[in-house]
């Protein structure tokens, strides 16, 4: 009997996706005692106070209402070049820096993800990120045949741990010489923090003494897919402005995704940007990644790429789509706001939050206290180090009573 | 100055891809001398005789009926269960074999070919297809270090050359102990033939007596991306029922493409499909390709699979979308038959066609014959050992004119 037909490298057990049980789980709980008596926060979909999923009209119209044959036609393989413009007009916005720029669609900004790791590391390389980190970084790091290393993202004060970075990331790159560096910022999945300016000066800082030693190459991605739930106008897009005029050997890329920002979570649509001071730079990133994406996906979804070219050019869909973005996007705001106050008053203790769709919990034995928490009908997600609460998906009202909750399953679980 | 950012594996040269290059030349011409006055072969979608893409009015009306929310939200990882079913059931009609089945979702029939070459061979291995092959299939290939090794598909007499593949599939086997084969069949992209059903029973006679020695794994990649075009019924199917009561060490993957079927190109849906005689072996398939897709595009574009599943399970849906790809069908074989019909009487020879978007005609010196056509406003693909006509996008009164003036060129290039 042969028990394997998969290449070795290719046999991965067979598990549920974590969250995806969870959130099973608690759609089950909603049927069974009414949703107004369950909190559901494990989905990372923004959700109205009734629990249905936002999908923005100014969006849906523009994508609804193109001609069939434009659904149906293959996109152009880089993606449809008005597309790419649009992604680096909205999402650059006044803060391009001074450097070559070139733009490639992805599916989502998983896709971008792995253009990053595919193209700029090698098996074995160690890929290093922050401990609290979205999961599946280390699915797309192992895959491949690469590994996770992570520094503390905060330090015993609860601030941003800049130190542990630029201590880890220089005994990584003297190492292998090579380092890719993942900063999902801002809004950080899970914990909601997003890089200060003044720290990102820090980190710049710091990578251009690293990239003194021209054997060194350093690669940054920052995976931006929550840019758009960011900050309360273009605030938290100034630290794009900072990648001008780096050395040739510290290449920066950034995930766009239109998930969020556009509610198109299951129509596939992100882009992979790369920046550098170099114009071969910029191209070799384009070739290596046109190589990967023909060879993966093939190319994107037209439709969705060409609704968003429609909307970032088009003033008035512009605007439409901007003022219901805005409306969510204070939806959102209260909610959070509701939640850290009330977790302040109690003293929950929260990693820092400052943007996005979703708020961090640190805690001793997360899964137990997850466990606990479903039968008060509560869903969260469990991680390494504490819960993550998905303000997303949960009223203002529930945001209001979801701390005490969960501090009481925290101490029961001590 | 630093040259290189990407890792070596990553270095690929800057190229157009030479298809899309050919019809932006054709669609040039078509501007300069109007539509009826070129004959624009390049692209393998099928367009009317209009020269305007064909986008199922049977699908998009489901498409764009469904609520935006459905079209916004994630799909599940896998796949939404409901398409999985649906394209099992569509695929394999009455031919589903005695075996067990998981299927899961992938953009596009890439996205199933990628998943057969990275997880079920290892850097370095050959992959087995014939020489006249999709071009990607090399770009896969070589994205993961693999490489393709060829048979010629025809012998001397222009028959499908069994002999061939045997030959150098056993070479390869005795070699690497582990071969994956790609067999693009029905409707072959680029020449159009379907491999029988007396010539599957001899490879899978031949297959069976390789796998005795319990050593060897043999995995065979069953391209079907053309398949609802092929045939007049359902006979082009009946060939899938052979792969049951297999032994355990021959693996049998489909590639599923709504690309061409449901005229979803656009919409990036396909499906990998894993046969196997072992419940553990489809077990690990689908959890390999679970892995490697949450590793590359994450999950795929829900909206279009809730189509094809709402289009399959509705008797009324599927009846009115089963009239209009017979329509389309029947253009579709009119124009082969006239094309074919037409070079035989003035003795053009091509690679025998059976079914699909494709006739290949083989010729020396290809490429500068596709430039000759070119001055003559005929734009065919120039492959490795011919030039590809797609039928699918060309009327049938310009399949007529086409022969000639195709002989004409080859002739004069001689």
């Amino acid at each position: 009997m042969i028990k394997n037909m998969v290449a070795d490298h290719a046999k991965w057990p067979a598990k549920d996706d974590p969250i995806f049980t969870i959130a099973g789980k608690a759609q089950a709980a909603e049927k069974e005692f009414g949703i107004e008596n369950v909190i559901n926060s494990t989905l990372g979909a923004l959700m109205d106070d009734q629990g249905k999923l936002v999908a923005f009209k100014s969006v849906y119209d523009v994508f609804k209402q193109q001609p069939d044959e434009e659904l149906a036609a293959y996109s152009a393989i880089p993606g449809m070049p008005r597309f790419l413009e649009a992604v680096e007009k909205s999402f650059f916005k006044e803060f391009r820096p001074k450097a070559f720029i070139r733009t490639i669609a992805t599916p989502g900004g998983t896709g971008a993800v792995k253009h990053a790791v595919w193209n700029y590391t090698n098996p074995g390389d160690q890929i290093l990120t922050s401990d609290w980190y979205w999961t599946p970084y280390q699915t797309i790091a192992e895959e491949g045949g690469r590994n996770i290393a992570t520094y503390e993202l905060f330090d015993s004060q609860g601030n941003y741990n800049v130190f542990g970075f630029k201590k880890r990331f220089k005994e990584l790159l003297d190492k292998q010489n090579r380092l890719l560096t993942i900063i999902n910022t801002p809004a950080h999945n899970p914990t909601g923090y997003s890089v200060s300016n003044e720290e990102w000066d820090d980190i710049i800082g710091f990578l251009k003494e690293e990239a003194m030693d021209p054997e060194k190459r350093i690669i940054v991605l920052v995976d931006a897919a929550y840019i758009d739930f960011a900050g309360v106008s273009d605030e938290r897009r100034e630290f794009l402005g900072k990648f001008s005029n780096l050395p040739d050997n510290i290449f920066i890329m950034a995930a766009f995704s239109a998930s969020k920002g556009f509610t198109m979570y299951g129509l596939r649509n992100g882009a992979a940007i790369g920046i550098s001071s170099s114009k071969e730079i910029v191209d070799e990133f384009f070739s290596a990644c046109l190589h990967s994406g023909r060879a993966t996906w093939s190319n994107g979804t037209r439709g969705a790429m060409l609704t968003v070219a429609d909307i970032i050019n088009n003033q008035d869909k512009y605007e439409r789509y901007i003022n219901e973005k805005t409306t969510f996007n204070n939806m959102l705001r209260r909610r959070a706001n509701t939640f850290v106050k009330r977790a302040e008053e109690i003293g929950l203790k929260l990693v820092p939050y400052r943007d996005g769709f979703f708020i961090s919990i640190p805690c001793e034995k997360p899964f137990d206290v997850s466990k606990a928490l479903m039968e008060e009908n509560l869903f969260v997600v469990p991680l390494v180090k504490g819960l993550r609460f998905a303000v997303c998906s949960v009223s203002e009202a529930k945001c209001l009573k979801a701390p005490d909750i969960i501090k009481r399953s925290i101490e029961n679980n001590l």
